[in-house]
């Protein structure tokens, strides 16, 4: 099964981080679908290899596929190892030169060892009967995948390579029992029927014998999400798992398990845990202080101490960031970072009592270093800089291309992608990027679309988490201007960031109005400003502005259509929160947003202010909604805009079978093509009036003809302008 | 597979239709669980014998099977002829001695012939893909029934035998494609994910030999639930399908298709178009006319002219009562009715001009006649007799007793039952029972339960459809009053049908405060009054008063439990209407009942004043919700309750698989055991006070202790007051 194939030698492409500038061709749909997702990646015990994973769409089979490729980092020769349904979690085997990963090779996710040469073995084998998948009777939802059978869950070496400490899963069978109260109520937000599973816990040693440190419960959210955090004591390991009371409220426990004789005890002494501990080389915990556009980075001590390590334009502990390193003295640590204007991951080391960023000026999500941390494997990207494996010599900082890991996207002509800060007439600063269209001439208005999720617009290269099935570089490539905005980020400011704490932690710290106008209404002032802004300008024309986002991207599409007049069409993908259907089952967040129940008198006003479905009336644009779910909210949406006849179409993505469905981030190849052909059928519809008698979608002209027909009025422009 | 036995001969039990009052022991839970159902009916041609089949719960395999059994008419003798998951339509084969009917012998539900010596030969065996039930890809939903593959939908013989009609289904394979709008929209009502199939329907020739008719789509109804309305002229046969346009909106056609060709064509006379026809001897339609006790039974001409043959105490056209027969000669016809005070089914002979009632006093709620309609066979019972086949000579109206249907329940002793017609406050009139508990003594106060489903308290023995899992007959056992109530029968004026139209007609006819008022909080006023009217004779204890229904009955019970203070306890089965969260499934519905949405602030109100889980306030006795299914709707009237502190529980009832629910009608006997039992231990514990140790449900004393504590209020007797 072993594959060999030179994907990008470091002599084709030489060094230059920068090569896809030089590029000669546009963007292609194949080009959008299949951008690489590096999930996971390691170095070798000698830092003269390593490996990695890519997440990639394979159109033949329809699915998305995982490619385990082995590079070596002196000659940036590219091997593929093994393509699989799922391979994750690559680790260094210490004291050996090998690697370890969790791979499904049609058995379910299993454990397995992976040689150097490339061999396969496996490690631990569990009868794989726990699913996580949105299919009917999945243990657990699935996020972005196939339904995945799941034997190893998660895994930790010991330093000395001699113990591994492991977690499997074993669905229980279905028991034909009556469920009550808090087990029925759940269900409520659930489209299928959930399944169950336990998770088991087991020390292996060096001889390979087993030991059972724990059973744990479905309910224990940290051990069935992988994210157990597991520390190795000289005689011990620690793990913590979480603890679910009567009640329903969740509290980690942290656990240590005897090596010697695998009895489990609950660590006391706070000092010792460790949960999702980001550590520095004192042994606390980094994080970044303060707001702005410059944070102070902070190590806190067990005893309480802090040391300040200094201001930087960047804040620790983002989850899209790489992780935290120490170095086996435990005198060097590194820790990802996000910077806070342009977004962009890179490293910080601190050693010696000083930090200082290393890894130069593209994103580096990814990265592996050796037992010293001397030398480190990362990829390195941007917003047009396809993914590359690069080494980075932590003493010089610096970074060196060793090989592309998106070979078929290295000749794509860069499109022009300025990175922006907007300031809205609200005075609050959104970051983002402008997509100029492919020959873009001055003085000639273009059409534009807004693509927004959130805070993901950052350097990364055509992230699927960011735009979703909105192929933005496709579209500037037909002449959209596209924005891609983030919404404005919490921490600009001590006042900015408790509105986000009250709507997070779902707390009355501030009404429900000042909540409502602070995060989505502000949204929408953000989105209309940076329009204007290029209109005002000359560059866009107010007549073609459409606007697109996904999940918390949808919550501001939804809103923004039904406040604002300026957007003739929207693309608002697999959301529906701010709806009443969804009340009951998010009461703490709704009651934060909108102060109570929708049939409460003293609430309704504030839903009747910022409920799209109740604003059906107000909108004016085409709204379409692509769902991999058919969430009762969002079809109340679809219904209250229809039943205004303002334009709108519900389509529903299919799941592999009559049982599963597609999943919130698209996973089937077939899906995401169609996703974004009716995505640019929609807008250039709507948005150009073009017709393409050749799209998959050409079938809904008539359908969309009698809706705009219908239509009883045209967006006419005008700003949101929020009522008291 | 035939197995022999003889159920109870003639000579055994006499003649006597009220043995059962000679008995000599009390209801057990096995009696409750195992009253027959008998679902279909067919005399021989020669009047000699009769087949029919009884649905029972089966405790060894835990389902409901269906018994088929042949009944000599003279002797009374009767043999199982088979035992199968599922047998339904039994009708003879003209011209021969055997039978027909669809089986479901374990390769979905076939068309069988059954020969009178009890051999089962195929006659239409299609691969049976397409699922009736609640079960993940059904085609449909059941309702009381496991999933149920089906091959053979429907079937008609004609006159002769000659020829057969017949439809197969056959389910769509999975498609993976984008769904749109309505298709999308339609799920935000369903718990599972819908399949789809084709309906086909043939004609068999005498020699075997079909022709495909149509091929009808899954929206077509009529032929989906075997509805089709089949009548066989000279050279065609006719049949009637369902068209629904693009708008969704449904129209019944009219289909010939000749003998000679197979040719179809759509019937335009509309004299000759048959729905839901119930025929008279002048080939009108026959109807009842007229509101209050009696009832004038109308023929109407297919010319429009009406032919009037008195006033009864009845009605004809109920779908619980027996359908329409016509003699081979046309000139004698005879129909079911139901009695409008203490409801009975009785039949009605129309011949040379008028109308006469046969049957006696029983309950006459399957029968089946010879060609000429001379001799009958029916299945008679009451609510204090077992089902019994009995033989009725059409001329002289007279029946006479073959053989129970129930030989198990023969020996109880039965309770004294009392029909009542009660008179509420507002004068309205609802029918029922009084079952009063066995061994009662005057002077002492009994506790009450009063029972609601809807309109079925009638004279059907222990009927699962009135009393679902609540075992009334149990109750009385165990000293409980038992009110069977029903709902105030709609035809008791012109103007209380009014506001029935308004409500199943969704008009605006009357203003939802009038519909409200003269339904719901007038259902509750009846039970109210009702229960007084004991307590003002000594009988009741007003401390000790409980209520329960299911579906409609649900209805009455969350509406009366959140606007009385009469009932401390409370068993409320699988309905969420009147909930906020179905308004979107049922928006015409709910426009009449409260005048909008809940978000519609003109609405809001007649919400406020009637919607159970807007009044958890209000409630302060102890809710039971036995769910067949976990709509969303009554999960939140769960949660509004236990938000109060007013005792509440939901339980959620399993269904075969993980894939699949229990239905509506439960139809898994341990299910259904299981809800009876918490029925009792609820009540016993909540109105008496009494717990059972050797309870199953025992296990939930300490949570009930837990809410008892907390509740807020004890109920303080007072009778509901609607706010204006």
């Amino acid at each position: 099964m072993l594959r060999t194939f030179l994907l990008a030698g470091s002599a084709m492409l030489g060094g230059a981080l920068h090569a896809a500038d030089e590029g000669h061709r546009g963007w292609t749909l194949e080009d959008q679908l299949t951008v690489p997702d590096v999930r996971t990646l390691a170095i070798a015990d000698d830092g003269k290899a390593a490996v990695y994973v890519v997440r990639v769409a394979d159109r033949e089979s329809d699915k998305t596929v995982a490619i385990l490729r082995h590079v070596d980092l002196a000659s940036g020769s590219t091997r593929e190892l093994l393509r699989a349904a799922w391979i994750e979690d690559l680790q260094r085997i210490p004291g050996t030169a090998d690697w370890s990963a969790r791979i499904d090779k049609g058995d379910g996710v299993q454990l397995y060892r992976i040689a150097a040469g490339g061999m396969v073995a496996p490690i631990v084998v569990h009868p794989a009967t726990a699913v996580y998948g949105d299919t009917e009777g999945a243990a657990y939802l699935g996020y972005g995948h196939a339904p995945l059978p799941t034997g190893v869950r998660s895994y930790s070496w010991s330093p000395d390579g001699r113990w591994l400490w492991y977690v499997v899963l074993d669905a229980e069978p279905y028991r034909q029992t009556v469920r009550y109260d808090a087990d029925v109520a759940s269900e409520r937000a659930q489209r299928r029927s959930p399944g169950r599973a336990t998770a088991s816990i087991f020390l292996r040693d060096s001889k390979g014998r087993d030991r059972l440190l724990a059973k744990r419960p479905h309910s224990d959210i940290s051990t069935f999400f992988g994210r157990s955090f597991v520390n190795w004591d000289k005689d011990e390991v620690q793990y913590d798992v979480m603890e679910v009371d009567a009640a329903g409220k969740q509290r980690p426990v942290a656990m240590a398990a005897s090596l010697a004789t695998g009895v489990s005890r609950v660590v006391e002494d706070k000092t010792k845990r460790g949960y999702w501990r980001l550590t520095g080389p004192l042994g606390g915990r980094l994080s970044s202080g303060g707001f702005g556009m410059t944070r102070d980075l902070v190590e806190t001590l067990p005893d309480g101490r802090t040391r300040n390590y200094g201001r930087f334009p960047f804040a620790v502990g983002d989850g899209r960031a790489v992780g935290g390193f120490v170095s086996a003295d435990g005198k060097r640590a590194i820790a990802g970072y996000r910077t806070v204007k342009n977004p962009r991951f890179g490293l910080i080391v601190i050693e010696r009592g000083g930090a200082r960023m290393i890894g130069g000026g593209t994103s580096l999500n990814n990265c592996d270093f050796t037992a010293t941390l001397d030398l480190g494997v990362c990829v390195a990207q941007s917003q047009i800089l396809p993914p590359a494996v690069v080494s980075l010599d932590v003493a010089s900082g610096k970074t060196k291309r060793i090989a592309s890991v998106a070979p078929g996207h290295e000749n794509i002509a860069s499109l022009r992608t300025e990175p922006k800060m907007w300031v809205n007439r609200n005075g609050t600063e959104a970051t983002g990027y402008i997509v100029w269209p492919r020959g873009y001439a001055k003085g000639k208005r273009y059409p534009a679309i807004v693509i927004t999720h959130g805070t993901d617009a950052d350097e990364r290269f055509a992230n699927q988490e960011n735009q979703w099935e909105y192929p933005a570089q496709l579209f500037a490539e037909r002449g959209y201007v596209v924005l891609l905005i983030n919404v404005p980020f919490s921490t600009q400011s001590a006042d900015f960031k408790a509105i986000y704490d009250t709507w997070v932690n779902e707390t009355k710290d501030r009404p429900p109005r000042e909540v409502q106008n602070r995060i989505w209404l502000n949204d929408t002032a953000s989105f209309e400003d940076a329009v204007s802004e290029l209109i005002g300008a000359g560059v866009v024309d107010p007549k073609r502005v459409g606007i697109a986002g996904y999940s918390r991207g949808s919550q501001s599409v939804n809103v923004t259509m039904t406040q604002s007049q300026m957007f003739r069409a929207a693309s608002s993908g697999d959301g529906g929160y701010l709806e009443p259907a969804f009340y009951q089952s998010l009461a703490g967040s709704y009651d934060t947003v909108y102060g109570g129940p929708p049939t409460d008198p003293a609430a309704l006003p504030n839903y009747l202010r910022m409920t799209p479905s109740l604003r059906g009336q107000e909108a004016c644009g085409a709204m379409l909604m692509q769902m991999a779910n058919p969430y009762p909210a969002s079809i109340d949406l679809y219904t209250a805009l229809r039943s205004a006849q303002v334009p709108a179409q519900i389509s529903l993505y299919p799941g592999e079978d009559a049982a599963s469905d597609e999943t919130h981030i698209f996973h089937i190849p077939s899906n995401r093509v169609k996703a974004m052909q009716e995505n640019i059928a929609w807008f250039d519809y709507w948005l150009l009036g073009k017709r393409d008698p050749a799209s998959p979608f050409a079938g809904r002209y008539a359908e969309w003809d009698k809706m705009s027909k219908a239509a009883p009025r045209q967006c006419d422009g005008r700003k949101s302008a929020a009522e008291d």
